[in-house]
């Protein structure tokens, strides 16, 4: 939506996000199933990742699903052939779609990307039926802490931060959800934090979220972390080595998703 | 416990620990009951407010609970006598305790307090009966996110974890509780955050948490901070009053405990 992504479109990021939704799609969709026959907007589908559980959790929806990656448009269909559930898949940017009403939007991972949040949700109101919802996930990554603590397992992450800022973008937009549905305009906003917690007591997260989702995503900005000279690489591979300990016996990580809910 | 204590001895405090675990009982203790009959070991009852959860749950328990300080005790008798539930309070270290076992132990906001967490809980475990299980809840100030973000609302959350650690302890320790569990000996730890999410739509919590838990306990150590020379007054209020936003119309604020539960 014309802004720089600072992650989603490399073969290693398609595997870490449908890491991340086969892993957390019960605490990210619970609560979200939307009534046979709805029309429903998903803006910026990526991959598909949301988009496999929205057909699978609310059958017989009309899913409208866009996106401004044509590559990532088409492993999105691959993804959802098999289901055999149809989904519109559209190439388009959410500022680029008519005025052809739906009942429900939903939107994942994408707000973080945008300069102007508030515009595009309040863009995406003006798609909504009267009593239509929208439905917004979004991490923040100020949420993220750990055990054994580690300043320099910290600067990788802020690195993170720090490049998708300079993209225009927001890692920590999680925490602003309310106010940000408050300003679009839209009504009844409730937003709820949906955290993972993982230790070795539940191993599934840890190699599911902790290692292959989050560590994964953070080793994702290496290359344009060293490139804006905002890190060494041995730093780098400090910090990295520092964060993954938390994901061995003995350590405990920490993340928020928020997840906000508004009506027109 | 032989260590300082950074908060809960001031009439100010009292009142907070008080609204705390009124406004956030069912957070912190849903899960926790036990059966008419068991003998439960309260380690730390402070001036009495999770006594009272302990006995409005878990009627019929034999609840023995101690503390080092004789006026948090007399303070926690008065609030409990009106329940007419007898607690056997204890002017007691939890290293003083004979041999005496019990079937439970329960300890709330204690650990953060001790230069040595894990002697605490195998001191603990060595008082159950084999089954027996322990209880361990406790906060970790780096949890704490807010909107609007403000670097000086940080730093004095960052005194407030300084102190704390000066006097030996760690405020930091909620992510540190399965590990610290572990350590001490304890099987089939499982833990989990008891997160605190609160904005102008759930106005309880931006009252009875945001404002007169958190920013009152960061608040109460003003005149320590002040004094270790850690800030300016000026930059104390410019703090506070940052802080003191993410109780306002379109802030947000964040917060996990993290409870712990232990076998023999």
């Amino acid at each position: 939506m014309g802004t720089d992504y600072v992650h989603g479109y490399t073969p290693a990021e398609t595997r870490r996000l449908t890491d991340q939704a086969g892993t957390l799609a019960d605490l990210l969709h619970g609560g979200t199933t939307y009534p046979p026959g709805s029309r429903v907007l998903e803006a910026g589908c990526g991959v598909g990742a949301q988009t496999v559980q929205l057909v699978t959790r609310s059958p017989g929806i009309e899913l409208v699903s866009i996106d401004i990656s044509e590559e990532s448009l088409a492993e999105a269909k691959a993804r959802v052939a098999s289901l055999g559930s149809p989904v519109d898949f559209r190439l388009a940017n959410l500022y680029e779609l008519g005025d052809e009403k739906v009942d429900h939007v939903f939107v994942c991972f994408v707000l973080e990307h945008l300069a102007d949040p508030v515009a595009a949700l309040a863009k995406l109101r003006s798609l909504l039926e009267p009593g239509g919802t929208i439905t917004v996930i979004e991490g923040d990554h100020g949420s993220a802490f750990f055990h054994p603590q580690s300043p320099r397992a910290q600067a990788v992450i802020d690195c993170l931060v720090d490049l998708q800022a300079a993209a225009g973008g927001d890692s920590l937009i999680g925490r602003r959800l309310q106010p940000l549905l408050e300003q679009a305009g839209y009504n009844d906003v409730r937003v709820e934090p949906r955290t993972v917690y993982a230790d070795q007591y539940l191993p599934h997260l840890v190699d599911g979220f902790t290692r292959k989702t989050f560590v994964a995503m953070v080793g994702s900005v290496r290359e344009r972390a060293l490139a804006a000279g905002l890190m060494t690489p041995a730093e780098w591979a400090a910090g990295i080595r520092d964060l993954s300990r938390s994901a061995e016996p003995g350590g405990t990580f920490h993340y928020a998703f928020f997840k906000g809910v508004g009506r027109t």
